[in-house]
């Protein structure tokens, strides 16, 4: 089968981790897809230096050569901007492709009026990365919780200012003071308006409140305040009190009607998504059937937000090239491309461990104990020993560095067998998870 | 058009979920849908239990019956077992039925099978209820993330056990305790092996790493260690190591082969997953492109599982109702089905409040601030007054509760214009978010 053409509208952050996803990972894309997926040219305006990124595809600066192009299936719109990415995500439908936008501000503003071309021509318009990166929140709104009446969400939406806020807390820093840091780290813009302002996040807002409440877009709708009023004595009284303070994005439907605002918030530190920190983004949302459930990950940057572009380029290519039955496959891989993998045998995984020992409480113990760690190649991170009142032994815990289970068993086993170990060895994993 | 026409194998916990989120969101369901979804028949075990429930529906008590019924267009298996379930989906989709079920058991075990049978007559076979409940994390994975080379996952995939090890920390007590209050609540099974043995999270581990890593379900490979070893000594020392002591179902891919385990595992609090308790579930996934997501919700529950069942029934709709280009509505419902539901302005919104004030350090400030509140109809939560070394006037924060805006406008604006108060009120929205 023909592998499916796509051509890119910028070549930017996005667009370049879009380019080099769908290389990197082209044969397992494949494999979920059911077609190879192929990125053939981008539009940019600096010719020379899209060219030195060195993906092997055409570079031309005209991207109505792009939309008009007939051996282009999908047409993924990564400027940026309004106007010039409207007229050419219209034409591109127009033309029969699908279209894939990680423009956020287009939608919230002008969704209304893309659906309708699109549904009139049959094609799709897919924008899982406007929202929240690549976390795939779009998709688990409007089919995981397709069942639900959704009654509200909360979303730390825009990763800048949740940076700062973060910054503020950790440091006891000034807002202004951290965005100048933001601004040097490329966290922020040179304009950080739209960011700390809450202007990003309204948009997102919008997109968010229709999925949920089915209702339209409605950007101008959504009631917006900024960070830039926080300082870090507030960040601290917060604190004191139990609080984060989080730049959410909240819509909650009622009797009444529908609120839509964006605005710095308190919230408990004992909800998950208080703890929500740095760059990162979450999505809580409150349905009748499923109760909360959060989506978190990273809500922007070039291979993450390349993610989501990507997964909507293989929702478009599973419709495009299975039977509508089978559009998914069961196991995310298409059937014939399942691969058998070797299974490690427990005793081959490495693995940190917290060991905890019923010793006699006599000089030498330890001594024993360490030596025999050493000998398996154990080395260790801490070392905690108690001894509860009135009793005879002493506890130990040790926690260790990584190390192959087949070392440790063995070292239990010889540890299990001191005469100075009253009891057994109590072994628990320690996984950081990073 | 035609409703489209459900049969439920099983009207137990998982079954009435079901069956009452199909009636009660049933108008929301169709505008999502496209089609009207109604469950027809059940069959069950004991019929007057059954009946009692009140759902309008037929109540049978052969399975064949519904699966042989040529009106039904969808099968939900929510019956459990084995051997029962396996003849009935494959008699199912041999009738060209399309099959949700929620049996983690006969994916983990028969799933293969299963989806051969199912792919030769074209049918779909979803199990989004089999793994986490109503978290979507198996549409994320195998749609949201299919950019991704996935490089591992851990999940907190059983509730039960999640439960018993939270509060074994909160409150220092032992497993076994714990366990017994757990049977008591319903939360664990009278024989409750299948849980605390981790046996119902090697299932679900079994079909996670199926659609992470593109290799066929395999059970019999997964590690499985329980948590019923676990005393309140190591909770309590993890804790004061800086660790949650979590029952965590891990598969991860490398060089080498994969890694299939359930057992035991210390987290760093600093983790958000390690901060997942009770009977919630989580699963965090780390891919190469996205970096981690986490995906959090109710594992288990009749309606939250309900969610699930129901969702994957409005997928296999949206395909069967509409042209493929168009398979899930852009806004989650279907276009012509949004709704212009009023959105409220900001000073009709209700909120709790944070107010931060700078006054003089004079008898009688307090008086006139607490009696400007109390004329607006705000309460207090709490009051923290500082004085800063060497300062001139005092902060005072306050901590109000659920209040209209335009009050706490009212109020915020006669506070401001007291001649003791130096400095512009601060004021922050607080969210319960609950």
């Amino acid at each position: 089968m023909n592998s499916v053409k796509v051509g890119l509208l910028g070549l930017g952050t996005v667009g370049q981790g879009t380019a080099r996803v769908l290389s990197d990972n082209a044969s397992e894309i494949a494999r979920r897809a059911g077609r190879h997926i192929q990125v053939v040219s981008a539009a940019v305006r600096d010719v020379e230096k899209a060219e030195a990124q060195g993906f092997n595809i055409t570079i031309l600066t005209d991207p109505q050569a792009i939309v008009d192009d007939p051996e282009i299936d999908i047409v993924c719109e990564l400027m940026g901007g309004i106007d010039l990415p409207l007229s050419l995500v219209l034409r591109a439908i127009d033309n029969g492709k699908h279209v894939i936008t990680a423009n956020k501000a287009l939608i919230a503003l002008h969704g209304n009026q893309i659906f309708a071309a699109a549904a009139k021509k049959g094609v799709t318009v897919a924008f899982e990365p406007a929202v929240a990166g690549g976390i795939p929140v779009i998709k688990a709104i409007r089919e995981g919780l397709a069942a639900n009446n959704i009654q509200w969400l909360a979303g730390i939406i825009n990763g800048t200012g949740n940076f700062i806020l973060t910054e503020m807390r950790n440091h006891g820093r000034d807002f202004e003071d951290v965005l100048a840091d933001a601004q040097a780290l490329g966290y922020a813009e040179a304009d950080p308006t739209f960011d700390v302002e809450g202007i990003d996040a309204a948009h997102k807002l919008s997109i968010l409140a229709s999925i949920a409440f089915g209702i339209p877009l409605q950007f101008d709708a959504v009631y917006t305040e900024g960070i830039s009023e926080i300082t870090s004595k507030d960040v601290a009284y917060a604190d004191e009190l139990g609080y984060s303070v989080k730049h959410l994005g909240i819509a909650r439907k009622s009797e009444e009607g529908v609120q839509m605002r964006v605005h710095p918030t308190l919230i408990p530190k004992s909800r998950l998504i208080a703890n929500v920190d740095g760059v990162m983004n979450a999505v809580l949302v409150q349905s009748d059937a499923v109760g909360p459930t959060l989506y978190y990950g990273a809500g922007a940057g070039s291979d993450a937000t390349a993610s989501a572009v990507v997964a909507d380029v293989i929702d478009v290519v599973r419709l495009l090239s299975a039977a509508p039955e089978n559009s998914v496959p069961y196991l995310a891989f298409q059937p014939n491309e399942l691969r058998d993998l070797t299974v490690l045998p427990p005793e081959k995984i490495v693995s940190a461990y917290y060991l905890r020992l019923q010793a006699e409480d006599k000089p030498g113990v330890m001594a024993d104990v360490t030596r025999i760690l050493a000998d398996q190649g154990v080395s260790l991170k801490s070392i905690l020993q108690k001894k509860p009142e009135g009793e005879e032994t002493a506890e130990v815990i040790l926690l260790t560095h990584r190390v192959e289970e087949s070392s440790m068993n063995a070292a239990i086993d010889q540890i299990g067998a001191l005469a100075t170990i009253t009891d057994k060895v109590q072994r628990i994993r320690v996984e950081a998870l990073d």
